[in-house]
């Protein structure tokens, strides 16, 4: 059973209300279906950082061809069996385009690291296994057939396996990409995620304030945290209190978008734009047994998944970093938050029935201290902090040095 | 003593090369220049990730103004000595622009959360302690002078430090520049890198090939490798053989950039293009005690410094990632990368006098497996690394549990 009194941000939360782990749970159901992401196709030089959508078999051999792993002679092994060995140097192939000509037995070639070994020739002697003569060359050191000799395909065969599906792809993924001649991958769709930030009170920052208007955090920060997170933004608006412009809002966001995200106007307070839009459409409001974020909401409009936030900034955040962020990590191949115990470095009192993040600083590997109280219109301790710290619902006191949960942001 | 023989790229190396560590404290010197930003101005829309250049402080108190803290009642306390009290509501104040009247004695104002309080008042009683009566209003529990109302300036004020110089913006740093109305921050330059990639050999990915023409893996790839390090490419080229395009390229670089890093053509083979372009500018070219990425080199040209790696897609990566990146991720504040010790999966033999960085991959948290061979073309191998498995010069065998050192790719 929700709350549904006139609770504001801060209010205290009744034992009916939901867990964390409950609400992450529903939200985790809600967005399921954004795992399963559309396909397209991307030139390599914009492929960094998304999900390979299949695995990605090598269309050629690599090497492509037979070259040379040293700067020497390419020689037939059996011209090597009496040493030291004169030979005469008929050409030099560098590593450049074009097939060489056979070589002849009894005749070497020079050949440069990379370049294409020539057929007759089955093994390479490194320059300074010779004297490195230009007309004639003295080799004092015989060779194996297929020593220094990278043969086509013995790195990877055409139809082989090159990448997996899957794969977040990093610099060392395109070379092998580049390196198999592969100019576009198929990866999968980022989530696209509209952002509305709503309230008559807010204005937007670089501009002047009147007393009563608050400058909208949320906009510019969710819109940095999902792009952080490997989503996409498709439309960031900011509303007042209008029904009809926050309607217009929503709809505009579910025509092009994956899952939409809200910030204020969720509390049980008159004026909460957000809540008396979605309500009527079936939306799921209530209170969490959490600070800061105590008020929640979540709704599906048009089939679009819509999570709603309470509006103060450091509400917004945690909310986001606890019950979004994970998902959308996930989705585009990024690791995980760390979550790392570590000691307190002074005593914390924690709201009772509330599990509470609180921003912390990191004093060193092992220690960390509460910044900033646990307040959510705490926006100094938020610039301030390193982590949260994650402090369960039945704790009501830590002593320095007693051990927490950290949630590195 | 550089070893100056004609030395292929998988060439033994002699007991006189450099160590990399000696090789990576000669870039380190050579690229420091860079750690001394020039600023610029940039929206926040644009600033995250980016490093602030000086601490900012906060132009306006936080928060703006005092504000209620609960969604209740404007009330003055001295009016809450005899409970129950009931008092006449004389109107309601939203979260909205607008200063409100006064408040008298003996009056109460309805007040949501984070509404203007109003001179007069000064605590708020929350609803729930409330009959939440609309004409007048019954309150059950009385108030000390400042609950529940946020002080103009209680988080932070005018002229204190909102961040810190040398922050790495993330999203919850913009949330707090955002709310107190700062529009734009000053951050450090990135730095501008050009990638040049040399070679007769070489041709762009996404095309045919003709035998003897390998795939440009490294320009797409050391790009991508640029960016992740925090730094922004100003130019990527490919160039052959030809001295003039590979000194015009390199001219167009160092007028653009801040570092200029190549790939290909500094072995000592014939028709080493970046090798014969940079030796007469006063190069250092050489050979260092490691593999992949034996042949290195490094050169100042009109100030800017340039480095330059062999061109085999696995020496280039590595190199990037051994000397560069770690530079590269320092100037733009990201985190090193994690070196870890881990158990391998199999017995590993390394040859004598030369760093071994060998592709592994990730069985478990602690176990590691190597994958594909030591030689740098080995392409699939890298595309299957999660880790680089860093084997000392003198270590030449490893058993099968036998820790080693991971540098998480």
């Amino acid at each position: 059973m929700v709350s549904r009194g006139l609770d504001g941000r801060d209010a205290p939360t009744t034992h009916s209300d939901p867990s964390v782990e409950e609400h992450a749970a529903h939200i985790r159901r809600l967005l399921e279906p954004l795992g399963s992401r559309p396909t397209e196709s991307v030139p390599l030089e914009a492929a960094v950082g998304r999900v390979t959508a299949s695995a990605v078999l090598s269309p050629v051999d690599l090497p492509l061809f037979r070259n040379s792993q040293m700067d020497g002679f390419a020689v037939l092994a059996s011209d090597l069996t009496a040493l030291p060995a004169t030979l005469p140097v008929v050409g030099e192939i560098a590593a450049a385009p074009g097939r060489p000509a056979r070589l002849d037995p009894g005749t070497v070639v020079r050949i440069m690291t990379g370049a294409v070994v020539p057929d007759g020739a089955d093994a390479i002697v490194p320059v300074e296994d010779t004297d490195g003569g230009r007309e004639t060359v003295t080799i004092r050191r015989g060779r194996v057939s297929g020593e220094f000799v990278r043969d086509r395909g013995s790195d990877l065969r055409a139809g082989e396996q090159l990448l997996a599906a899957g794969v977040r792809l990093a610099s060392r993924h395109l070379a092998a990409l580049a390196a198999a001649g592969i100019g576009r991958v198929e990866v999968t769709e980022r989530v696209r995620v509209a952002v509305i930030t709503a309230g008559a009170e807010l204005v937007a920052p670089g501009g002047p304030a009147t007393i009563g208007q608050v400058y909208d955090a949320n906009s510019v920060a969710l819109v940095a945290a999902v792009v952080q997170a490997g989503a996409v933004v498709s439309v960031a608006k900011r509303v007042t209190d209008d029904h009809e412009a926050m309607r217009a809002a929503l709809d505009a966001a579910v025509a092009t978008s994956d899952l939409v995200i809200t910030s204020g106007g969720i509390s049980m307070g008159e004026y909460e734009v957000v809540r008396e839009v979605l309500e009527p459409l079936g939306a799921r409001v209530g209170h969490i047994a959490m600070q800061p974020g105590g008020p929640q909401a979540t709704a599906t409009v048009d089939g679009i998944p819509v999570v709603s936030f309470p509006g103060n900034p450091v509400s917004t955040q945690v909310s986001f970093e606890i019950f979004v962020a994970p998902i959308l990590r996930e989705i585009a191949g990024q690791a995980s938050a760390i979550r790392q115990p570590r000691l307190l470095a002074a005593e914390v009192r924690s709201a009772p029935g509330k599990r509470q993040f609180l921003r912390g600083r990191l004093l060193d590997g092992a220690r960390v201290e509460v910044v900033g109280g646990p307040s959510s219109h705490l926006v100094a301790g938020l610039a301030a902090s390193d982590v949260l710290i994650d402090i369960p619902a039945h704790t009501t006191q830590l002593r320095e040095g007693d051990q927490v949960e950290t949630v590195t942001l």
